[in-house]
């Protein structure tokens, strides 16, 4: 007798093998039929969604987190908007590549084929359910989420109203399955279920990402958390430098790809901090600084600087914190990022060109950057028009993951009864 | 204090970020040292292997292990012209692709860098330590290589002799780390070193495979187990098929790419089967048959054939035996090999190019063949020089991994202090 979370990836994987014959016409109409869905079915999701931020709102959660779980018509409005934008995406599925034909006249290519499963933990909010459902449609793949306790009921409208709108079309309703027990022992069933889910996708926490990849016995895409580095080198143009800092550290600060460590060339960081630190700190911004860049300001204790603390560069902010390090050169700066980085995005500000050259080749994050902000780590900031994840480690996919991504390929070899030799 | 395993990874982590600089000149240079080294010190190797050959007697090792295990002159020599020729490969890494200008003028490109630290568990054959090491050392990567205890001396001796090639190179010995310490329970620690080592490679039987998943918290690489079918169609030029059927099964079937089931179109069964049988039983191959196809054969009492049972059509025989089932058709082969295929091989043999393409699409498998052997399933006979492992899992790669499957990349992003809006 299969359990509950054995039943539902079970049913997702018997559903992915007709998904992965579906024409991107086929696809995209029944995307829109879902979309249609959403909206005929508003009412009932934002008085699900009511009575979950009624629940959270007793259980005393964060005003943060009640607004990241806060659904009104505008926000469904949008969500149901970009769905539509998803069925606009180019198909990944039936790209061929790698064609040649050997010289025993064997044709071989590779083609572009659905990933399968995927498995999706994730916390409060209930975008992330239409999100990810539409991109695995799009991709032809199937999806098993599990999502927090505090959106179920948000949840099982917006995964109800995705099933619904399937109806009709020749995507079978069980390519979208909502695990509605939110045990957290179900994560850990989820998580064994490698005979019928691909690929783990957790989005969320540290915690989060640490539990899955203990536990589970599928490939877990983790990423998300980045501590993230800009290197002022000594030919920086300083005023722009300050304007990018400002982007990265202040435009939102409680995201994966803000900036948490400026590192500064001891060549212009006298000239440098005091500039940086007086148009930040009109943001709200405190800064946690290395002892020589302390030197460099002392005389002016009207800014709101702290000496770091031993963990302050292991630290991703995800505020309008900032830490500051004046380094001798590239190579300490390369150094104390190869320590500290946690591989997501760093970048160096820079007019001399060998300098960028050598950063680049140095510096191994899945995102590095020359006079941009970490900001655009981010995948329709990329032109990748999605994303589900933020990748990094190392196999299959690093950075923005979008459609592409949740793709593997087959192999097909053509040949006239060859044999061996 | 850092354990044994702690140290020899942490010592490859550490070698791997300048690997990652190297150019294409001074890796294929330190291969041909570590080519010339492997040479000079064939003396050591052999009286190694055969003290390892002598203690595998005396433990009752089979004949088939005693050959797996067994160096001379001649095979030592082979394994360092494939050295060689691993030097004579393209360099996947730095290769950009994916290019891009976004509207806003950044900049953007995918390069190709090392994964960076492979784990490697093997069994028996010694040549795989020079194998990894090599294809390792081209793909800018690190190798920590545990071997089987029957194989610990030869091991030790290559492994010497390799980091003793990479002296004066500018490789770092420490790229090839071999797990001198035999006991499984530095199998199990290995596999929780997920800070310092990217991949697991696994290389041997479906337990080892099954060790790794369960107990990894690095990405395992699984594959190597090989199902394989070929529907034979009604089109099929029949003589040419059962000259396929007999390659596939009979050319070398103790590897994974070799025939498992052989399925029939029951309007040539009658015709085909008799013939294939009587090829094939030349060969010394054994069939196992539904009961469909053992109607058809009544009256050959002679044949070395016997009613499939229960479990015979999920079994990888890695011998001389055969599966033979009648089907209905194309849908019943595919629904069959849905069922039943580990993934890795599978092909139709037709003259019908629209059946072709129906089940080229229909079947998703790493490999998929139309009139071909599966045979072809190999690195070297696809074309891609070197094999590091054949992967039936679904990410990062498909098939036969070679050096560009040991690559990842990063994104480079390049802008004019580019911020976000």
């Amino acid at each position: 007798m299969p359990t509950f979370i054995e039943t539902l990836c079970q049913q997702a994987k018997a559903a992915s093998r007709p998904m992965a014959q579906l024409s991107t016409g086929e696809k995209n109409a029944a995307l829109l039929r879902v979309a249609d869905r959403l909206s005929a079915e508003r009412g009932d999701i934002l008085a699900a969604n009511r009575a979950d931020l009624e629940t959270a709102r007793e259980a005393g959660l964060s005003p943060a987190l009640l607004d990241r779980l806060m659904l009104d018509e505008a926000r469904l409005a949008a969500i149901v908007a970009d769905l539509c934008r998803v069925a606009e995406l180019p198909d990944p599925v039936g790209t061929v590549f790698d064609e040649a034909t050997l010289p025993n006249g064997l044709r071989i290519h590779k083609v572009r084929v659905p990933l399968g499963v995927l498995g999706v933990i994730y916390e409060a909010r209930p975008n992330v359910t239409v999100d990810i459902a539409g991109l695995a449609i799009k991709s032809g793949n199937c999806a098993v989420l599990r999502g927090g306790s505090e959106t179920l009921r948000s949840n099982v409208a917006l995964a109800g109203a995705i099933r619904r709108g399937l109806v009709g079309t020749p995507i079978p309703a069980d390519v979208v399955q909502l695990v509605t027990d939110t045990d957290r022992a179900r994560v850990l069933e989820l998580l064994q279920m490698d005979r019928t889910v691909d690929m783990i996708i957790p989005r969320g926490g540290a915690g989060l990402h640490e539990f899955c990849r203990q536990h589970s016995r599928i490939p877990v895409i983790t990423g998300g958390i980045g501590i993230c580095h800009l290197f002022v080198d000594a030919s920086a143009d300083l005023d722009r430098a300050v304007e990018v800092i400002r982007n990265a550290k202040v435009q939102r600060p409680t995201v994966c790809n803000a900036l948490d460590t400026a590192l500064v060339h001891q060549a212009v960081a006298g000239k440098f901090l005091p500039r940086l630190i007086e148009r930040l700190a009109a943001d709200g911004v405190s800064f946690h600084v290395d002892p020589a860049a302390c030197d460099l300001l002392a005389g002016r204790s009207d800014a709101p600087v702290q000496v770091a603390g031993p963990e302050d560069f292991d630290t991703e902010w995800l505020s309008l914190a900032l830490g500051l390090k004046v380094v001798s050169g590239l190579d300490e700066a390369v150094a104390h990022i190869a320590e500290h980085s946690t591989g997501h995005s760093d970048g160096i500000l820079t007019e001399d060109e060998a300098n960028a050259r050598r950063f680049v080749a140095a510096v191994d994050s899945a995102v590095v950057y020359v006079n941009a902000s970490t900001r655009f780590t981010d995948g329709a900031q990329m032109g990748l028009g999605a994303e589900i994840a933020i990748s990094t480690q190392r196999l299959h996919a690093r950075g923005p993951m979008a459609l592409e991504e949740l793709t593997t390929y087959k192999w097909v070899v053509e040949g006239e009864y060859h044999i061996r030799g």
